[in-house]
This record gives structure tokens, C-alpha cells and sequence, in this order.
């Protein structure tokens, strides 16, 4: 196995770290809570059979993806039990009915009207949950707009062939929080207003609805989980900078680099350039402030490790400093610009895994140990 | 036809009217200045074979490409002169040397040591461009370093299998002029540059060499082009917002719109969510400055036409406010967002063509004009 262009390295002993860790405070906060919770990883993520292999071994049969394609590619993959978090697309009707006649499919909506649509258009059953919108303001109904949730829940319940499954929210505000405790307070009011919301239902007559929550950050964070039927995080499988720099996990828990080749070496200007740009890494950049002045940064350098999978830690006063679509300009001191040469590989720690490993999904490497 | 999931449309009109410009322009030039400019448009806009078949019916005959990759995709495609304008990176060079056996295939180094590496490791013959830096800083010899650039082109030229064609460099700091006259000074520059050094070499020996510069901005702008033998813009066949903010075209340029679902509408909050994220948009902004304010916009919607390769103008106090993976928030007017449905289209302009087309490279959608 050779590199010789922009790949994305899966460090697979990091991945099953990251899973094991997630399902043991599973397991934890079962115990503790005496309430079951399903693990319905998103594989948006990793967009991987093979990493979806892993988790297989782990004993993972739910899994949470973000689009009917993804949904369909692991369908042909083997998985049974298949969540499409986002809310319906009423356009992709016929294939999503179509999956619905070959796995347990799960699907999300917001308003009455794509209960209606739903059930004049499909000919298998179904699986629904209430989108709740608890403080992202992305999609979903505000928790408290009691008569449109009842509304929808009513719609759903005309339908034979909708089945009512739950609330599922995902709070990506806990991406705009400054700290952890920041992020713990997001996952405590987001479970309370879930259960505020079952707890109306409840009361109005829906029974056994579930609740499932889903961001990285405040799964990360809290010791125990409680108040939840199902988890649905899915970066935690990679993790990025983004996520160190929040607090939800540490440099060391990332298990992806894109292992990008050096093509210029510019030693006056204290700059390596590398193949690798917008194209592979993805534009999505981090904020630092530095000396009072805020820099963006599109990844952190580090040096390839003895074997294929491993590297080092962030090189020290370096990063990469911008990018265009094939090109990446890496910052850095003398001392380590000097001795770099056209060639070398540098390992970069993406900003956002998800959006390198979706433009890397046909390079990734899956290096294997030997011995 | 259907659109049923993010898709890039392609208005194959304005595709041919770009084209067509461009070519009047290097006509026009030519006859001017009595000297002949090749056209080599640069494909890592595209990618597509459909769209440099457009191409093809104009008369191109030699092409750009920004990797290895891209190169064997066009060579499979029938081209046959074909230069990779990124820095060679050596880990690629089988590659390489087998592409050199089938096409005439330029290369760009920017150090005497890769011009040694390629004398050794090719078996077949290629063309060497010397990649001058005139002002961009990402690669190339900075034009003012005679030395080095004497160094270089004495390396290619003590190696029987490397062809000297010339100095080659593209302004990208272009993008970082802030008028049109600010553009136009980048071109006068550059061609003033690369013809000192073209004239310095040529006191040194060096006979017959050519001058290729490359972004579409200066390319844009200019009503005549001189003291250049090639030209290599690329995003020029679809433009995008960035190129209409720096006056580079005028929004009725753009040829390219993604059509995108619409899956939720929040009147309340006056905004639009469609299916349509960074992994279809990419995460490229634009920075607009609205009453002291700076916002980021990562698109603009406007609605679809008559036929499905139509658009009407950019819906105006309204744009893409923010991306997740697969979703993008259109924050819109009262009127647009209560007359907007579930299963509505919108086409979103996008801030850089070449990202998205990169992103939506196997959903692309040629509409054919019927009658």
C-alpha cells in the first residue's frame, strides 16, 4: 500500500477506541438509569462499508445516515435498520418507498402535510418520528408549539402504514457553545424539553414514544446519558479539530489524516506547499486568535508515524494557512521547512471529518499492522 | 428529466456564449498583435467530458488539468495535448511516465532537482514549463530569481527526454484585487514579468520560449490580450458569484445552478431550508458588507425557469446563510417564505463553480431545449 495522492488514513485502532468508549458509557448509563438506549450511529461520517464493518463487530444493528443515497448504499451493504435523518424529501418518494420494502426504514417529518403525503404515497410501512427543533433552529417544529406537534402526531396516527416511532432532535447548538459545561447545559435542556414535549403527548394519549438525540459534542461530554431512548452522534467515530477545540475529545482521539504530499518547499517564506486542497480537506476552516489578531486555519500539520496509520502529534507554530481547490499552503518555522523536502508526506488533521472524508470516500486507506 | 436531489445544471447556452467570448477575444487579440495564442482552457472546472466535448465542437484541441487523476479521465476521453498545471508531484510519477507515452503531456517544475528526477525516472518524453511566481505565492520561482531560474531551465535542457516550452504562471492574486482596474493592473504586471524573464533567458541562450498565464478574472477584464503565447482560465465557461463581485462577469454569465429540494419552510423565522449543503455547495463564502454589517453568504437563490436549464435573477434581500453537510439555510422575505412549499425547487447560484462542480461531479444535468 502506497500513497501518492490525497488519501484520508483511517487509524482503525483509534475508530474501535472511539466506538468502545461511546458504547460503554452506553452500557454505564443503562445500568445506572435501569432504561434501555439503542446506539443508532450516523454513518454520514465515514460514508464507509467498511468502517461500518467495525462497528458491525461491535454489535451495532441500528444505524442513522443523512440522505436516501447513503441510506441505499447500505441497504446493498447488509444493514437492516436504517434511520434517514433528515426530513423527507418529497421528490425521492419512489425510492424511498422502494427501501421501505427491503429494511426497517425510519423517516422524519415536521409538518402535518408530509404525514398526508407519506401516507397517499407509500406502499410500505414506515417508521416516524417528529422532528423537534430544541434550540438549533435548523429544521423541526419549536418544542413548544404544542398544537402543530399534536397535529402532526395525530396525522401520523391516521395512517396505518406510518408508525409513530417518537421526538428526535438534533442539537447542533452545542457546536456554538464556548465551553463544556456550555455543552452539558445544552444536553440538559434539550432533554428537558424532549421529555416536556413526550410528557404532553403522553398525556394527549401517545403512548410508548421514544426519544433519540444526536450530536457529537454533548454525547462526548456527558459522563452518563439519561432521559434518552437512542443516540445518533456519528463524528466521534473520527473526531477533527473541530472537536478537540470544543472539548469534546482530545488531539489524540482523531483517527483520520489526509496523507498529502509535499510539491513545493519555499524556505523564505517559511512555507510547504502540499497536493491537497479544498478539493480533499473541504473549506471549512477554524478560528484561532492568536497575539489578538484571529486566523483561519484549514487543518494542523503533523509528520507520518513508523507505520502507515500513525503520525505525530501537531507540529508545533504550524498550519495550514489556505487553501485552493488542489493546492494547500502549511505555515511553519525554519527548522522544520528546511528540512522538508519535495515529495515527503505531511499527515493533516482535518478541520471537520465528515466533509474531508466525503471528498475523500473513494481514497480512504485502511492501513493494516503486521505481525 | 427529474430533479429529485442536489443536481449542477448546466445552461449549455451560456456555456457556448462564455466559450465564444472568449475565443472572439483571442481572435481579436491575435489579429492585433500579429502573434498566434493558443487557447488551453483549464478543465478542473468541469471535469466533465460532456462539457469539453462543448469545447471540442469550438476547435480546442489542447486542455489544463490540476492532477494526475484528471489528466487520464480527459486522455481517456479522447485528448491528446494535455498539461497538468499543478508542480509534478513525484510519488505520481509511473503514472506519469505512462500518460507521456499516450498524450503529449506538459509538466510545471519550479526546482533543478525535479527537472533531474524526471530526466532519470521518464521513459518517455514530455514538456517542461517553469513555473514563475509573479505575485500569487503559492508555487513557482519568484520571477526576480534569475539564478534559480537559469538553474532550472540548464537542468531541463541537459535532459534529451524534457522539452523546454516555456514560463508558466497563474495570477491568482487576481482574486484579491478589489476593482476592475485592480485587475487589469495583475495582467500588465504579469505579462511584464514573465517577459523580462523570457528576454533575460533569451540573452542566456534560450531560444523559443513561450508564456502561458492562467486566471479568469484578468482574462475577464482584458478587452485584448497581449505579451502572452497560451492562455488557461477555466472557471470562465461557468463563472459564479465570486467572479461577479469582482466584476469579472455579470450574473446572467452564470451557467451553472444547483437545483436543490426544498424540505422545510419556516415562515416564523423567515427562512427556507433546502436539501443542498457543504457537500454539494462546498463551504466557499462570499463576504458582502449590508449596513456595517458583514455577512457570509454561500449562495444565492433564485427560481427555476421555463425549461429546466433556466433561472430567473438572484431573489433579491435573500441568499444561503448557512450549510451543514447536507442541509443549507436560504434566509428569504415574508412573501417568498409563505409562498415557498415542501417539494418546491430552487436553483442556488454558487459563490465558487469549480468547488461545486468538483462536489456534484456525477449529478450533472444537461437539459435539452426542446422543439
Amino acid at each position: 500500500m502506497k500513497i501518492t495522492r490525497p488519501a484520508l488514513i483511517v487509524n482503525k485502532e483509534r475508530v474501535k477506541t472511539n466506538i468502545d468508549r461511546m458504547i460503554a458509557k452506553i452500557a454505564k448509563s443503562c445500568k445506572n438509569t435501569g432504561k434501555n438506549i439503542r446506539f443508532r450511529p450516523h454513518f454520514e461520517t465515514h460514508q464507509s462499508a467498511q468502517v461500518g464493518e467495525i462497528f458491525r463487530a461491535k454489535g451495532v444493528t441500528s444505524i442513522t445516515v443523512s440522505s436516501v443515497e447513503m441510506a441505499i448504499y447500505f441497504a446493498q451493504n447488509g444493514w437492516k435498520d436504517i434511520t434517514i435523518a433528515v426530513l423527507v424529501n418529497p421528490l425521492e418518494i419512489e425510492a424511498i418507498d422502494r427501501l421501505a420494502g427491503t429494511v426497517d426504514l425510519e423517516l422524519l417529518i415536521d409538518s402535518p402535510g408530509i404525514a398526508e403525503f407519506l401516507h397517499r404515497k407509500l406502499n410500505h410501512s414506515v417508521q416516524v418520528w417528529i422532528k423537534i427543533d430544541t434550540g438549533y433552529h435548523r429544521t423541526g417544529v419549536e418544542w413548544d408549539r404544542k398544537n402543530l406537534i399534536f397535529e402532526i402526531a395525530s396525522a401520523i396516527v391516521q395512517s396505518s402504514n406510518l408508525h409513530f416511532k417518537g421526538l428526535l432532535t438534533h442539537s447542533g447548538h452545542s457546536y456554538r457553545a464556548v465551553s463544556i459545561n456550555g455543552i452539558r447545559d445544552v444536553y440538559e435542556d434539550t432533554v428537558s424539553k424532549m421529555n416536556h414535549v413526550r410528557d404532553y403527548l403522553k398525556e394527549k394519549g401517545f403512548q410508548g414514544l421514544e426519544i433519540s438525540i444526536g450530536d457529537t459534542p454533548t454525547l462526548s461530554v456527558m459522563e452518563t446519558l439519561f432521559g434518552v431512548d437512542e443516540i445518533r452522534c456519528g463524528n466521534f467515530v473520527f473526531y477533527d479539530l473541530d472537536q478537540v477545540k470544543r472539548g469534546a475529545c482530545s488531539e489524540n482521539d482523531i483517527a483520520v489524516a489526509v496523507a498529502c504530499p509535499v510539491i513545493g518547499v519555499y524556505p523564505h517564506r517559511n512555507e510547504i506547499v502540499i497536493y491537497g486542497g479544498g478539493a480533499h480537506l473541504s473549506k471549512e476552516f477554524l478560528e484561532y486568535t492568536v497575539d489578538k489578531q484571529t486566523i483561519r486555519i484549514f487543518g494542523l500539520p503533523t509528520f507520518p508515524g513508523q507505520t502507515l496509520d500513525e503520525w505525530g502529534p501537531a507540529i508545533p507554530f504550524s498550519y495550514v494557512h489556505s487553501l485552493s481547490q488542489e493546492h494547500g499552503i502549511v505555515k511553519s518555522y525554519p527548522e522544520i521547512v528546511e528540512k522538508a523536502r519535495v515529495g515527503d508526506i505531511l499527515m493533516i488533521l482535518p478541520v471537520h471529518s465528515c466533509l474531508t472524508a466525503n471528498l475523500l470516500k473513494d481514497y480512504f486507506l485502511f492501513p493494516v499492522k503486521k505481525g
